[in-house]
């Protein structure tokens, strides 16, 4: 049984906690900004304690963990003061291993569940990848350990991997439910239900896992074809902004296209 | 039954004609720019010939069905030759019923599968959604009659509508297609598996269709976290044609998330 303290009590921090406890492990402090957010939390966790307080140097714990935006992470970092040779590890795909560099006294390490969080949806943490990094092998071994306790997925994740992996996420993830969201907009528009586009979506995201995605691209951009890439400029020009990007992604794929010579000969639906 | 001459021998064909076979209808004749395109499908289906003639003035048949890519429609259409009154039906999502319009012979109809079809991977007919018009309420229930023994999703879309679905499946299949190549791509050059992904993925296509996409946006953009964005765009300098993309994706979302005023406050992960 470890005692974590968790700095944090938003969508991260939120899941991460009660998964912790259910694990077998103490959370004797949850930290946050506003102590409303703390104490809901807390609340969750049996023993915790809600706080707003960063002098940590007596909450003596075998890790604390920074459970903040990404951008937060370096201030927080800045402004908490940790016991001595405390390992303190962060949750966030984009801040590199060395924002702990600075901090001479403190064993760093990085934490990062590759999954969207919500307030309201409870995370299946056993499909979770962890990416797991530490500066020390101690520290490492520590947070591999825990990570296996909580996902069926662990991986040992480099800084510039973890890097390109969160680009990667967000060309994955972030602009795809972006573009989700002009495509139920234009339905709502046309007064059609955007569940129509469910099986559709699925079968293109199963594809994706069993084939290059280069290599099934599909539709109009794919197989250049003008009249129709013409006609749906023209039924955007109520939404310029997405014009524009219609056309971005639309000269992104051709180029692709034509690079990878895909599969663009002969009837191709959609 | 129902006698239904195919025209076509692509994606869209070779699963249609099996399953219209299995519906209990006969497709007499498969046709093709290319015969052996024709007569292999054509060897899928009982009692079918192939050929590459379109003067089918002497094939009678109830349903004459043009399973060709959208640009194709028009030519073929021009230049082949059907039975005084039959009923000719195209499976293309961007062509409008008025394609038929200048051939008074004809009565015209669509049938669309909305759904991305390859030649490997066997559809499930019954949750591809099938939308139906026609120029004539005797053509519409026949079509209406037959997508409903394929398909527990049929909807009588009109030209407008099912042109608005096409743009918006553009944006919700084939863009994210895309991206996820280059998702891909980028993990690939990091020597990470894009299987690490996948959770993430389709947590994000579970959300989408459970709430308005737009609200439950996420990411470095959303939260308007420049740093990261930053970051990001460094680690895109190799790819300069997808940093453009991210740009541009990027300037959509902030666009998007100032207008929509959404849930970007707190700790938001990814």
């Amino acid at each position: 049984m470890l005692n974590i303290v968790l700095l944090g009590a938003g969508r991260v921090a939120s899941q991460l906690g009660p998964a912790l406890v259910r694990a077998g492990h103490r959370v004797p402090y949850v930290w946050s900004r506003t102590l409303a957010s703390a104490q809901v939390l807390a609340e969750a966790l049996p023993g915790a304690e809600a706080g707003t307080g960063l002098d940590l140097s007596d909450r003596r714990a075998d890790l604390y963990l920074i459970a903040a935006p990404d951008a937060a992470v370096p201030a927080l970092l800045a402004e908490a003061r940790f016991p001595t040779t405390a390992l303190v590890a962060h949750t966030s795909g984009a801040v590199p291993l060395a924002v702990f560099a600075p901090y001479a006294g403190l064993r760093g390490g990085v934490f990062y569940p590759l999954q969207t969080f919500s307030l309201e949806r409870q995370v299946n943490w056993q499909t979770v990848p962890l990416c797991i990094e530490a500066a020390d092998a101690a520290a490492e071994a520590m947070l591999l350990g825990l990570a296996h306790e909580l996902s069926q997925q662990v991986a040992r994740v480099a800084t510039p991997q973890r890097q390109a992996l969160h680009v990667a996420a967000v060309f994955a993830c972030n602009f795809p439910n972006h573009l989700l969201g002009i495509s139920h907009t234009l339905l709502t528009e046309a007064g059609l239900s955007f569940a129509l586009l469910e099986p559709l979506v699925r079968e293109t995201i199963d594809k994706a896992f069993q084939h290059p995605p280069f290599t099934v691209q599909t539709g109009p951009a794919a197989r250049h074809d003008e009249p129709t890439l013409v006609r749906h400029q023209a039924a955007l020009a109520e939404h310029p902004e997405w014009l524009q990007l219609y056309k971005s992604l639309t000269d992104s794929v051709k180029a692709q296209t034509v690079a990878t010579a895909p599969n663009n000969q002969g009837d191709v639906q959609l």
